[in-house]
């Protein structure tokens, strides 16, 4: 390990240079006289990795190592600690990622998809070769998230963490509220706007969220989360309808992720919800981040911000390298591996308990109500409300919408009671069936 | 210093086993295992010191060295750390936490008054005997503002910081907006719900909401902000009529704390705001708490949560310990002593900025409007909206209440403009201003 004594420079080699990468050199430059006071000694960049020597990235990178091959980083000589920012589980980053550890070379990485999907394996490392691995950027930008839940609530013991991890989706789901347009519409407005990839599936399916929540989940219970455990459904079945729906019932709908310890096991998913007006998620609107955690002993907190862009993701980058240079040193979960527990049991999909709301269309004749009734009665599903729009007989149409609400029931019986539903006769098109949490 | 080896148990002497005291203790025994795993190390109450010694607090206290005198604990040779819950700025807490970083033994402390009023000076003791203070319990509770601050907002900029810092207040608030009622009738209330004390003032006149200010803003800047600098005011002069007046223009009012960075210097004030609906901290109602940061790369942060009682106090006190047992080492104010500046340049009241709103009771003729304006012109005030209650004949009422809102102004001209309209003889009774904050 080659960090040097504590008033020398703390000598840092960047992987990937797009907009965070830039962002965090940017901001090492422009704050360097605060950042060197805090962190008490400089930071200073000395080597990058990319591909594209040419680009011009509006900063001076003259003077810097430059390595085509971002792994080299993890032996250049010149550099104490790497900075992954290149993303994805696979490749460059995980080979680097790796490499760098496994010399004792501590990591900051932005990376959500690799401590997701290889945090225990990288905790390992971090911990056999004594080398620090940290990621406050990969979940939630600028939100300390990371931070409250391994270091501010560590004396607690979490019920529950999750929130609305993806700007992406709040953003969707936001405008399509207040214009009552439809997904797609909205989604191409979104990707014209850059708040949106052109291929939106990590987003919008839910995935970039779920790899958040399985950390902020193996943080709160101590104990790696595998990510496969996670339930996970994006929002491309959320229709205008269901929105406007979710407003005449007092709710709004935001993507959750939810990470809650039961008596029966721990559930872990990621899926669009309805959450009531008063709840304080509920008013976290447009690109904003919303990191929920709640203890027996804290009770509810909640943390607000923007969750991506270059300023917010490089405050938290640079977070961890203060916290590097003050020789802060906490295990990768807050806890040595296997010292909570080395496996934590997560409930099936049909194991999970909790509300539900469900839209379907139905013909407009008696006996309808009666017989879906009797299938939430048979599966021991208990309903909560029920709206059903009268039928316009100017319209010519067929059937009529009718939302369901049910009281908290499990899954598994939820999943039946639909099924059930949706092989009534009566019953037409697709059923949308969407979790209601309390927020 | 008697910190001994990191495998054995970090021996801790309360002093104060009050509501928050007897928190901490029951919250290190029944998450003992898993704040020892967090802690890497077992985290044991050794001594506690309190006067009374027979009455029964609801937990075991035998077998632990018992002081009459709190300022035994600094010396108390099986006690590592000093966690002092006594209270007040002066007496019994000062002197135990002066002699305790004296003989650098470390300190964990829940006093915002003693952080507010003697930081400086216990900074520099803390850096002379390299002993760590630590007080994430003394600002809002639960929500671990002092560590977002001071570590994850290290590399930023903070422009701003804040917030809505006393429950009591925001309760009361609250309760006037919702139910139309008189400032004593709800503060009566409040008394006897436990959420306000006999003696009301520290909560209701603002002060305890300048101390925890005082304590993030010293945070923020780097430097110790001066008690004696921030402009305090309290709630008492909030009427019924000022809630219902802001609900009609679309804002809340809350206590808030602002501590604000302009090119001029530095404004901190504590006071009565409106602020606009849409604001995230509008949503902040009841015993809630909820800070702001606001920095030049990271944007705006917001932390929600609970501000007082012993399961929140009790996990900022135990937050503090793991990091002390874990290593954590962070100069009290972020920096060294002096490297960021050790003068801040706090304006006086006069020099601050920012948007106001006025109520007033005047006779219902012709001219007054007039007079008022060519006032406002004068000083170089500029209206931004207005609203003038219609008398109502029958109630045989002379005067009718008017409400102005002023775009940005110094507060000086502002406080000469009223000055003058209060000398108007259409002018009736108190005038009461209010600041307008945009959340």
């Amino acid at each position: 390990m080659t960090v040097q004594s504590p008033s020398s420079p703390l000598r840092l080699g960047i992987a990937g240079l797009g907009t965070v990468g830039i962002g965090v050199i940017r901001m090492l430059r422009e704050n360097a006289e605060l950042i060197t006071a805090r962190a008490g000694r400089p930071l200073v960049v000395t080597a990058v990795a990319a591909r594209d020597r040419t680009r011009d990235r509006g900063v001076d990178l003259s003077g810097l190592n430059w390595h085509d091959d971002a792994a080299a980083l993890a032996t250049d000589p010149d550099v104490d600690v790497v900075v992954e920012l290149i993303g994805g589980a696979e490749g460059k980053a995980r080979e680097l990622v790796t490499a760098a550890l496994g010399q004792g070379r501590p990591v900051i990485s932005a990376n959500k998809a690799l401590i997701a999907l290889h945090g225990e394996e990288l905790a390992g490392l971090s911990e056999a070769h004594g080398a620090s691995l940290l990621f406050e950027a990969a979940v939630a930008g600028g939100i300390p998230a990371i931070k409250t839940v391994r270091e501010g609530l560590a004396a607690d013991r979490l019920l529950r963490v999750g929130g609305i991890l993806n700007g992406t989706c709040n953003y969707i789901l936001t405008t399509m509220r207040e214009t009552g347009r439809d997904f797609d519409d909205v989604l191409t407005e979104a990707q014209n706007l850059g708040y949106a990839e052109a291929d939106p599936s990590t987003d919008i399916d839910g995935h970039d969220a779920a790899h958040k929540l399985t950390i902020l989940a193996s943080l709160a219970f101590g104990c790696p989360v595998p990510y496969s455990a996670v339930q996970v459904e994006g929002i491309r079945n959320v229709g205008a309808a269901d929105l406007a729906f979710a407003r005449d019932l007092g709710y709004r709908l935001k993507l959750l992720g939810t990470a809650r310890r039961t008596e029966a096991g721990v559930e872990v998913r990621v899926g669009p919800c309805l959450v009531p007006n008063r709840a304080p998620i509920a008013q976290v609107d447009g690109v904003f981040n919303a990191v929920i955690a709640e203890g027996a002993f804290v009770g509810q907190i909640m943390l607000e911000g923007r969750g991506a862009g270059a300023g917010p993701t490089a405050t938290a980058v640079c977070a961890d390298l203060i916290d590097l240079a003050r020789g802060v040193q906490v295990p990768v979960w807050g806890v040595k591996s296997g010292n909570l527990g080395s496996v934590i049991h997560c409930l099936p999909p049909e194991k999970h308990e909790g509300a539900f709301y469900l839209r379907l269309n139905v013909e407009d004749r008696a006996g309808v109500l009666a017989d879906i009734t009797a299938i939430f009665r048979d599966n021991g599903v208990s309903l909560r409300s029920m709206i059903q729009t009268p039928v316009d007989s100017a319209s010519g149409q067929k059937t009529v919408p009718l939302v369901l609400m049910t009281h908290e029931t499990l899954e598994g019986a939820m999943q039946n009671a639909v099924r059930h539903i949706a092989e009534l006769p009566v019953v037409h098109g697709h059923l949308n069936l969407l979790r209601v949490e309390e927020g």
